[in-house]
């Protein structure tokens, strides 16, 4: 069983870490000491010795952070966190702040008129710290990098991760390491930069054709990486994590150094030398600017072609969401037979699908804690239910199940929400115009070089004409055998990047009133080109999304009357094309709850 | 007769012209000069001196610029005048350009390697120059403000225009002008500046409460004005254009001074000074800069209070609509009755309409010359039919008709596409389908905080669906008994202006065929606060709009099975609302046309 159910903090620690934390922060003379849940690499998920955040405060959310002054803590948590983390935090000691609403900068302006704010620089990117000190400009207040302070009190923090890392073939890679790698360094060469700087582990691992093992769900390597401008690699990772295999699929161009000597290397480029402002660590170009090394600001140079997926990634992704669709659906046809007899717990679903995962004798990890909201749990948006948290399944209820696997081939996330009985005609109608929001993004065509942003909207039209809306975006990018959630591509409201052919993204309205019940609808879908229509406009080129993820919707929870002819006609096909995909991989029970969960409405 | 139908311009003139300009040019060491189609005030309507642009190429349409090299000339137009600038301009001697497609500074790297472009710093605003030099940089190119070359060589040009001011009474404005410079004076004083400087005729007319008559179409005085911190006001303007009344009605604290005398004013003033970066002429800053005045970049403090329409103006918007509503129901009544008779033209149809709003009694003029395309001519998005286009509306065809009246109470402008006999199916459809953006726009429900941009795809989704589009925005600001293009609200993909009750809007789908047909529907919308509706989220406060426009749309054009079950709804309730309001403004004959087409469908 990948997924636990431990509770890993609570709020009872976070008094007297916070006092030992002001006691160094004082004799350091700062005023303030920030706490990112963040590591060197930006990423989603940290390994055991980055929790700074949860050892800290208790709060266990993937995003957020704390602000520590001598008087008061802020811990900044955005839309998705609101109701969680106040059972998490002793709000005594601890006080939330909403963010992005509240700017961190205009936070302590607010509490503070003079200091000086401590903060480690490998833990914030430049574009961070440079929003902060904008905000602060002009006031009596100013910020200091330093070691982390956190770390100097945390007695029994964590070793760094020792993961294996391992080849990703060809195959499945669908572009062999050394194409993409003289690919990237033409563009280098093109920019007149002479190397790049790649810190996230998902940007190295996919430009070299490998996976890792050092955080949890996330198949990635830590590592830092710098790309030269004649396409050869100098990788700074611990060399235990690589057995002889790994070693020469990297190839004689890439050369394997200590994590050590990431920085004495930096220091000793030629510029100009690519960074990536919005996601190396602030240190990075301290070291470089220090050294005298033109730093060149551009984006990491991986993310964009990582993002567009190419055809073998995308042969993969099918490959794995008709797998992973027909244990989701076994597991589905078992929940339906199972509820009527009473007495199951959001711990016994999550165990039973990873169990249906485990089935297919092809899951690598799940992608993501699975998200399992029995009622009111299902409102709390990143909820991970715990020994403490476990709700029973209660009859007349809806219960929203957010999960996801890795597969060699690709990555899954899917969310479905379905009635445990007759849970009422407002949840249903609910349930119904959150349907509304997947079809319209699932259908939607558009002209080539709109974003994200553009067509968000669309999944929340339905909940806007009923005074309601959700409070995340509509999508998320998705890696192939990758991070689960990845940029630049995103349908939100902030998403300012064109949506490309082979981008992957969720497609995942929702709807959730707190203390009552969430509702929440996923697939995953990719961009492609969308064929020239009779009697559209001959020179207007257009993108739509294919679906990759089948799986039905719960029939029992939509209301026909609600929905355009349409609608109506692009979920019946949906649900003809999931029954002809999964038929031959189905037991004869799914099958015949599949059928029926399939038929026309 | 307002609307004239004289050819103003014709290609022919051009070559001789251009050559012209070149010897100056060339005489005053330049490779270039820019020829923009703006006046001193950035104004979409110029009076005939400073029609530039047009006396140069050709070209007659609402924007553009022409960039002249000795070598080439390019006359960049944007997506509404790509039709129209082919017919307008020598094609041997001016190069149309796609703009903003292209933008100005590569386009002229692409010609020259060196050299020097001039431009009149009185024409373009310090935003324009700036980003001009900053896509110059690094080239051999650099940009000289310099006299108005175009000036200099055309002999015969006109005099600036002397229409009479006349003030705008209290009841109409809804809010005294006293008052409104008070509340703008406060807003300087806590932004610390001591002036602001207003170039926008529209900014200076809403502020004093007054109107004027210096270009067509549009009731604006031609001047500029300095509101001080203490809320006066110094007014620069032709004292010829004020009687002793309107004088009166400035009141003691506004003090109207020579437009000569407003350099030599700019540079007494106490710093610093707010300037819009985006609307007053680079020269402004130049003047205040060379002065050693502190120039602080903001928004003109008229534009946002301008735009957020207040009670009394809102009162006098919906009045004018539901006058003009009847004129223009009058006018269909009369179209219908007089088509079937045959050897119609578009100028007979204009004359007619403006005729029925004439019968009011109470047209102050036309808010724009009215577009009225047959046929093909519909496609040409800013069409102004002349005695040599003129066409003859034919049967089975498509009319466009956008219109609107200036009237003392409000502005309107309203256009509908009418059948002539039978346009066949693929035109009924795609009229059902831009129908259904005008529905979706005037139906939806949003949170507050959101722009029009984040509206705008609403208006195109079911285009969209069918591989279709349109290239312009979907809605512009309206001014009451102002502009009828104010900013700074839009509906549209570049618009990043929150929503704010008060904003009025047009909301203006359409779709276009070169060659073919064009199809445009366009109401008058207003932001209102969206009552809570139970089963919506309490804690989200939601905005809707208010349509002021009341005219049926053309039932013989809808294909009702492409309509949601929420779109008929609307539809029939806004038919019916149209019969209800205009049931005792209408002779008996329009009332019962009115009747028939206002029929549920």
């Amino acid at each position: 069983m990948f997924q636990t159910f431990e509770t890993t903090a609570n709020p009872a620690q976070g008094p007297a870490r916070l006092a030992a934390l002001r006691a160094v922060m004082a004799a350091e003379g700062l005023s303030g000491f920030m706490v990112p849940r963040a590591d060197v690499h930006q990423g989603e998920y940290v390994a055991a010795r980055d929790e700074r955040l949860q050892w800290l405060t208790g709060f266990t959310g993937s995003a957020g952070f704390a602000i520590v002054l001598l008087g008061v803590a802020g811990v900044f948590i955005d839309g998705r966190y609101r109701t969680q983390v106040k059972g998490q935090v002793d709000l005594a000691h601890f006080t939330p702040v909403p963010w992005p609403e509240v700017k961190p900068a205009d936070w302590i302006k607010a509490q503070l008129e003079t200091g000086v704010i401590g903060f480690d620089p490998w833990l914030h990117t430049a574009d961070e710290i440079a929003r902060l000190e904008a905000g602060l400009q002009g006031s009596g207040l100013s910020l200091r990098p330093c070691d982390n302070l956190v770390d100097r009190i945390w007695a029994d923090q964590p070793e760094a991760p020792m993961g294996r890392a391992f080849a990703h073939p060809d195959a499945l890679a669908g572009e062999p390491a050394a194409a993409k790698r003289a690919r990237l360094a033409e563009g280098l060469v093109k920019a007149g930069e002479r190397a790049a700087v790649l810190t996230l582990p998902d940007s190295l691992c996919w430009l070299l054709n490998i996976r890792g093992a050092d955080v949890p769900r996330n198949p990635i390597l830590h590592g830092h990486a710098i790309l030269h401008d004649d396409g050869r690699v100098t990788l700074f990772a611990a060399a235990e994590k690589f057995d002889e295999a790994t070693r020469a699929h990297l190839g004689p161009e890439v050369t394997l150094r200590p994590v050590a000597a990431f920085v004495p290397a930096l220091r000793t480029l030629q510029g100009p030398v690519r960074v990536d402002k919005g996601t190396a660590p602030l240190a990075v170009s301290m070291e470089l600017e220090e050294a005298g090394i033109a730093v060149a600001w551009g984006d990491d140079p991986c993310r964009l072609p990582k993002a567009c997926k190419n055809a073998g990634e995308i042969a993969g992704m099918r490959a794995a969401h008709l797998r992973d669709g027909a244990a989701v659906v076994e597991f589905l046809c078992w929940l339906d037979d199972r509820l009527p007899q009473g007495s199951m717990t959001e711990i016994d679903v999550v165990t039973a699908l990873e169990g249906y995962r485990r089935a297919t004798n092809a899951l690598h990890e799940i992608s993501f804690d699975t998200i399992c909201g029995a009622g009111p749990n299902g409102a709390i948006m990143h909820y991970r239910v715990t020994d403490e948290s476990n709700r029973a399944v209660e009859a007349n209820s809806l219960l929203l199940v957010d999960s996801g696997g890795q597969y060699l081939d690709g990555t899954t996330d899917i969310t479905r929400t379905v009635a445990v009985g007759d849970p009422g005609d407002y949840a249903r109608a609910c349930y119904t115009r959150v349907l509304q929001g997947t079809i319209a993004i699932s259908r939607v065509r558009w002209p080539k070089g709109l974003t994200g942003r553009d067509l968000d909207p669309l999944a929340r039209a339905a909940l806007w004409m009923a005074g309601q809306d959700f409070n995340h975006g509509t999508g998320h990018g998705v890696g192939a055998f990758l991070s689960v959630h990845e940029g630049p591509q995103r349908i939100s409201r902030v998403s300012e990047v064109p949506l490309e052919v082979g981008m992957i993204l969720s497609n995942e309205p929702g709807y959730y009133r707190e203390g009552e019940f969430g509702i929440r609808l996923e697939n995953l879908i990719v961009v492609e080109p969308a064929p020239h229509l009779q009697g559209g406009d001959s020179e207007r080129e257009q993108l739509r999304f294919e679906t990759l993820t089948f799986v039905p919707f719960d029939r029992r929870l939509i209301v026909t009357d609600l929905l355009a002819p349409g609608e109506r006609a692009w979920l019946n096909a949906y649900h003809a094309e999931v029954l002809e995909k999964l038929t031959p991989r189905l037991s004869p029970a799914a099958l015949d709850w599949c059928r029926a969960a399939c038929a026309p409405i």
